[in-house]
C-alpha cells in the first residue's frame, strides 16, 4: 500500500529525467572507459556529463545547485556505472537505445533550463541560453576532461537543437499555449531535430579559416 | 529626434566596450575557424573568450552575471562573426586595427573588473585580481576549449598589463585622484604595456624546469 | 611581547593549511616549469592548484570565496614560486618531504571541505562531495590547464582517500565523537591511505573499454 503510494508519487518526467540522466552519464563513462580511466574517474566524467550543464546553469542564475538537493543523480551514475561494467560488450548493440534516451534526456534538460530561468522572469534570450547550457555544458566539460575538443562543436545539430527548443517555447509560450502542452510539444521538437540531423547528417556549414 | 536622443545616451565607454567584446569575439571565432568548428562553435567560442572573464568575476564576486542583465553582448558576438564570416580573406590585413581593439578592450576590461570589486569594499589585491581575471580568464577559457595551451601563460605581457594596471588604479584612487581621469589613466596604461611589450618583444623568464 | 601573543594566536590548523597550500603550489608550479610557463603562468598554476577546490566548493555552497577573505594564499604561493625558483635543483631531493605536505595538505583540505557543508547544514552524501571537490579540483583544473588529462584518475587512490576520508568523519560525528578528535582521525586517516597506497602503488582498477 505505502509502496502504491511513493510509486503513484513518480511522475513521467521522474522517468524521463532518470533516463536522460543515465544515457549522459554512459556517454560520459564510455569515453573515460576508452581513455583508460579508473573506475572513480569513470564515474566523476559520467556524473559531470549528467550534471555539468545544470550545475553551471544554477550558478550563473544564483539558484541552490539542483544535484546537491537530492541524491538521485550520484545514484543514476553509479547505476550508469554498472551498467557500463557489467554489460560493457553488449552496449555497442544498444547503441540505438541509449541514442534515444540521449535525445530524450536533451529534450527535457532544454525544458528544465528554460523553466528555471523563466520562473526568475529573465528575458527570453536569457531562457533560451539557459537551456542550450543545461543542455550541451555538461558534454563539453566531458570532453575538456578527457582532453578532446569538445564533440558539440562539430556534432549534427546538436547545440542548434537546443536553440530551436528553445524559441519554440518561448513562442508558445507567448500564444499562451498550456504549460504541459509546451513543455511536450518542446521536448519532442529537440527529440525530432536530433533524430532528423543524426539520420540525414545535417551539420551547420564549418566556418572556414584564413589560409 | 528620439533618434538622437537615444545616440545621446550612449557614452564613450559603451563604445569603447563594444570595440573590446568584438575584439575579443573575433579572436575566439579566428581560432575556432582554424580548428574546423562549425558556425555555432565558433560563436560559442567568441562569446565565452569575450565575457568568460567578467563571468568567472561576478561568480567569484556574488553579483548578477553582467551579460545576463543585456543582450548586447550576445549581438556583439554575432556582429562579429558575420564580420569573420563575410571578411576572413581580408583579416589578415586588419590584424593591425584588431590587436589596437583588442588592447583597448583590455584596458577597458580591467577597469570595470577593478571597480566591481572596489563598489563591494573590497581590499586593494582582491580588486587586482578581479581585474586581472577579468581580462585574462575570458582567453583562457578560449584556448582550453579549443584544445591549447592557454596562450596567455607565454604571451607578451599580457596579464602583466592587467596587473600593472590595477596597480595604478589603486595608487591614483589611494591619492584621491579624480575617479575618471583615475580610469583613463589605468585604461591608458595597459594599452601602452601591451603596444611596447609587442613591439618590443618583451616578455616575462620562462620558468626553467628541473633537469 | 608582541610577537610572542602574535605567535601564540597561530594555531596548528593555521601551520598545517600553510604548509598544504605551499605543496600543492609547488606541485602546479613543477608542471607548469615543464611546460616552460613564463613566471606569471606558473604562479596561475600554482594559485589555481592550491585554491581551485575550495573555490569550486564555495560556489557550489554559495558561500564567500575563501581565499578573497584573507591574502596568505596568494602569499603562500608566491613563497612557494619563490622556493621553486631557487631551488629547483635540489627539489628533487625534497620529492618526499613535498609528498608529506601534499598528503598533510590533502587531509586538512577533505576536513575543511566536509566542516564548511556540514555547517550549512547538508546531508551526509553533500557533505562527503564537498570534502573531495576540496581534494581533487585543483589538481584537475592545473592539469586542464597544462593540456594533460587528469592525473587524479589514474592516481594511486587519491580521490578514494578523500571519500573515504569523509566517510569516516560522517561515522564519527554520528557516534558523537569530540569534534577535535574527528578532524584529526579523519585528517590522519586520509594521510594513511595516501601513504599506503603510494607504498604499495595501490590503484582502483581500470575501466576496461569496448574493443
Amino acid at each position: 500500500m505505502f509502496l502504491f503510494n511513493d510509486l503513484a508519487q513518480i511522475e513521467l518526467v521522474d522517468i524521463i529525467e532518470f533516463l536522460g540522466t543515465i544515457a549522459f552519464a554512459i556517454s560520459g563513462i564510455r569515453l573515460a572507459s576508452a581513455k583508460r580511466f579508473d573506475w572513480f574517474g569513470a564515474v566523476v566524467i559520467g556524473f559531470v556529463t549528467a550534471v555539468g550543464g545544470g550545475t553551471l546553469r544554477d550558478l550563473l542564475l544564483d539558484v541552490p545547485v539542483f544535484w546537491m538537493q537530492a541524491s538521485r543523480y550520484i545514484w543514476c551514475t553509479l547505476f550508469a556505472f554498472v551498467v557500463v561494467l557489467c554489460f560493457r560488450k553488449y552496449l555497442v548493440h544498444l547503441n540505438n537505445t541509449i541514442f534515444w534516451f540521449d535525445c530524450i534526456g536533451l529534450g527535457l534538460f532544454v525544458v528544465v533550463g528554460y523553466e528555471k530561468a523563466m520562473a526568475l522572469d529573465y528575458p527570453i534570450w536569457v531562457c533560451v541560453s539557459m537551456a542550450t547550457i543545461t543542455g550541451i555544458v555538461g558534454g563539453i566539460i566531458r570532453d575538456i576532461l578527457i582532453n578532446e575538443i569538445p564533440i558539440i562543436f562539430t556534432q549534427e545539430l546538436y547545440a542548434v537543437a537546443c536553440i530551436l527548443g528553445g524559441i519554440l517555447f518561448s513562442i508558445l509560450s507567448y500564444l499562451n499555449v498550456d504549460l504541459i502542452i509546451i513543455e511536450v510539444s518542446t521536448a519532442f521538437f529537440v527529440v525530432l531535430i536530433r533524430v532528423l540531423a543524426t539520420k540525414y547528417h545535417l551539420k551547420l556549414p564549418v566556418l572556414k579559416g584564413e589560409e
